[in-house]
């Protein structure tokens, strides 16, 4: 079917609100499915995004159709390594 | 069979490391299942005890086989309310 049907949202640092916000813009587009990402702290503003649109702003209508988390390994700039947690959370409309 | 077979971790403010220790635990003592809880901010932190327990402590033994996210209500001391997400990630053992 296309990008259309299918959106991204990087969630990091800013409010839970912004990307709420920018999830909402793609599903009143007419996106079916957005992939919420993110990783390190911001992992808990993900769950609080996902909860948000699918109780106050599409209760009913959008739904947490998977949930998927991983391990990244970042590299500092003086060269040393960590492992980071991610997260996927997609959200598909019924 | 019985309460052995399924443990709870309540993952909160301290470090990841405590929780993987507590989980490691019941699982050496033969528990299949383990979930792990946390609401708000330490759902990142529940997120990391899973990656590390899976990863660092039982490589190909232990699998993430659920994840759920919840919204609950908040009662503060002075009577307002809140919501607050959660996460409950099941850990099974191959």
């Amino acid at each position: 079917m296309g990008s259309e049907n299918e959106g991204i949202v990087f969630v990091g640092r800013k409010p839970a609100i912004n990307y709420v916000m920018a999830a909402t813009l793609q599903i009143n587009r007419g996106v079916k499915k957005i992939v919420l990402k993110a990783r390190g702290r911001a992992i808990s503003r993900a769950v609080d995004v996902a909860e948000i649109t699918r109780l106050k702003y599409f209760p009913g209508k959008i739904r947490i159709s998977d949930i998927r988390t991983g391990t990244e390994e970042i590299i500092n700039p003086d060269g040393s390594r960590r492992d980071i947690s991610v997260i996927e959370i997609e959200l598909t409309q019924e």
